[in-house]
């Protein structure tokens, strides 16, 4: 006990968050011959003949690992893989509570790309699935490209699209809301990282009207310079209208707007926005516009906090997504399958869509199993589940 | 359910032994608020600024990573990390039952040595210590050496240190039976491969009178050609006689015999032992002699097996030595600790040694703490703990 524990969220660390139990009884030698030598010989032995076996007698097909290198951690940037723990542990904990998902946070002390590709794929076989958390961006595109590419089995950047699954669900409802189709929005996404560009990819996929990215040099458009790939590709898959300068001077007629940059909009912009204008302002702790402000001028306004309406929170989809996944035993999550699990977020709200209710809340029963639901059957669809 | 679930081992199995769980209560927005965003951003900073905090504020201080390549699991051989994973989850059990230590099964998909290094360094802060297991010798003495060198949190490779501190204590408790001390006796040790090494230099830091060791070559000694470092290390440090030729020939005499090969020895040469010899038969699941048979020349025999008396059986320290460990937030475990432990180990049996009790049983409740108590104790006394 010390200082820092007056704090509540400290008091509540202190020791950690997570435990490893046993599922099964070790109660005397009989059972530690079957739990342990000379019982789990048998068992090693089945699955070296047909490796198929380690989903069915071991864990691994109900644990999903949540790696991180502490590049991207929160709002707090680069702290490092032991700073970045403690939200690696919280990540578990909402995988166990909200989906029966075991997850161990692995905080990897190493940054180069290949370093961590090859890292994760060592660590493949212990694992049902690859959580990557808080890796910063653009790096995160390529460990995530490659680790796809490299295991068969889930692998998945919940802050790409985790986000970006829970933004199209709430879209989706402010749509509804208002009597539009996504085809009918023209949105502003302001952030290219990992969030932003995840959100732009999933909002083309379901069929947005247009979209313009900014970044911190302003919209992404084919004139800029020296682009990361990454932005080249939006910039040719984005911004139809040709639009080029700052953030705020895009939204002028736009009808959505993403706040994913933790930069600021004023007033004015949102004034300046279409009517029934959808203000989704993400940055966390603090939104990109103050939500009763936006309020004045947007007809649905979201943000990532819990103490306004709306939030817009990841738990919402990682939890079912890798349940979904892990249910099938679904080689990889497709495309299809995070649309699939917006779209059953998205119906959770069903006919009590209001302005104030575009998307669940996290402790809202029905959204893992309806989420779940939705990936595994999409996986079928597509084809990538092995059961 | 399958016709492989016929076999109690494989129903226990299914669906594999662990699971990871949350310590603290998410119940409602307020709880998640702690445990995750936004109040675990400031635990995280808190870590950032002072990297020892992450021993209070996470479980990374009472967690080990039960880390195999699968080369040499239990007496199938090179079964590779998927089919070594039930074997490494028993351990992880194990660690929770005994000792109260959260463990994490860590299957790797690489067997290089530099690989190995490189992936458990990476791996490093997200634990806080690391047991490795089932490692094939010699490459297993490179990887504890190197990661011993490389790491300030305890690397333990069990198949070497465990039985080390097992034999030891069930060697001193014989010896002290039968009115010897350890340096009266003369010891061949059969098997030069991770345990054979371990037990061998345990028994010298404990003081034994002489040990010879041999392989499939037969006794191990400097005349030899080609011999790997690590045998030639042992070269030096043993047989003091100079025996040369195969293990029953130096067992003439010879005060102790430990089986550590899976080879046998006849009858004949257990009974031109000394008078009062000790037999330790610890291949599994066949011992080098039978026990009964062994009986018949030996005052003490000792086996690996739960069905006869004297298991010789590493769950007797790794949790107590880990337990221990970590309590103090040891950097290292010294050869003091693990001598330390089997005197411990040994002296939880006490008075009531007989030739059928020169060990305790696993399930004997004080083992786990007096084990603790001891390494804990050597830990600061050799200088190497942290709290």
């Amino acid at each position: 006990m010390t200082s820092l524990d007056l704090d509540p969220a400290f008091a509540l660390h202190r020791g950690g968050k997570l435990e490893v139990r046993s599922t099964v009884p070790v109660r005397d030698a009989d059972d530690l011959s079957l739990a342990y030598t000379p019982g789990v010989a048998r068992v090693c032995s089945a699955i070296a003949d047909n490796p198929e076996l380690v989903n069915d007698y071991t864990w691994v097909s109900n644990v999903v690992a949540v790696v991180s290198d502490g590049t991207a951690v929160l709002g707090l940037g680069d702290i490092g893989p032991s700073a970045a723990m403690p939200v690696m542990e919280g990540k578990a904990l909402l995988f166990k509570q909200f989906a029966g998902v075991d997850a161990v946070p692995i905080c990897l002390d190493c940054t180069d790309v290949d370093a961590l590709v090859e890292t994760v794929t060592r660590l493949a076989p212990s694992f049902g699935g690859i959580n990557l958390e808080d890796i910063s961006a653009p790096r995160c595109f390529e460990v995530e490209d490659r680790l796809r590419e490299a295991l068969d089995v889930p692998v998945f950047h919940d802050d790409q699209h985790g986000t970006a699954i829970v933004v199209l669900a709430a879209l989706r409802n402010a749509a509804r809301l208002t009597g539009r189709s996504l085809g009918d929005l023209r949105a502003v996404v302001a952030g290219a990282g990992a969030s932003g560009v995840a959100v732009t990819r999933i909002l083309l996929n379901a069929g947005i009207g247009d979209i313009a990215v900014s970044d911190s040099k302003g919209i992404v458009h084919s004139g800029r310079e020296s682009l990361h790939s990454v932005k080249e590709a939006l910039a040719r898959e984005t911004n139809r209208l040709g639009l080029t300068g700052s953030t705020e001077q895009a939204l002028a007629g736009a009808d959505v707007f993403i706040g994913l940059s933790g930069s600021t909009v004023s007033e004015a912009a949102v004034a300046a926005m279409a009517p029934d204008a959808i203000v989704f302002a993400l940055s966390n702790p603090t939104p990109e516009i103050e939500p009763s402000v936006a309020a004045r001028h947007a007809r649905v306004v979201a943000t990532g906090r819990s103490d306004f309406p709306n939030q817009i929170n990841n738990v919402l989809a990682f939890p079912g997504v890798f349940r979904g996944a892990l249910d099938v035993r679904a080689r990889t999550i497709t495309e299809n399958m995070k649309v699939a699990a917006a779209t059953a977020l998205a119906d959770v709200v069903g006919d009590a869509v209001s302005e104030e209710y575009v998307i669940p809340s996290p402790f809202d029963a029905r959204v893992a199993p309806a989420v779940t639901a939705a990936v595994a059957a999409q996986a079928r669809l597509d084809g990538v589940a092995r059961k």
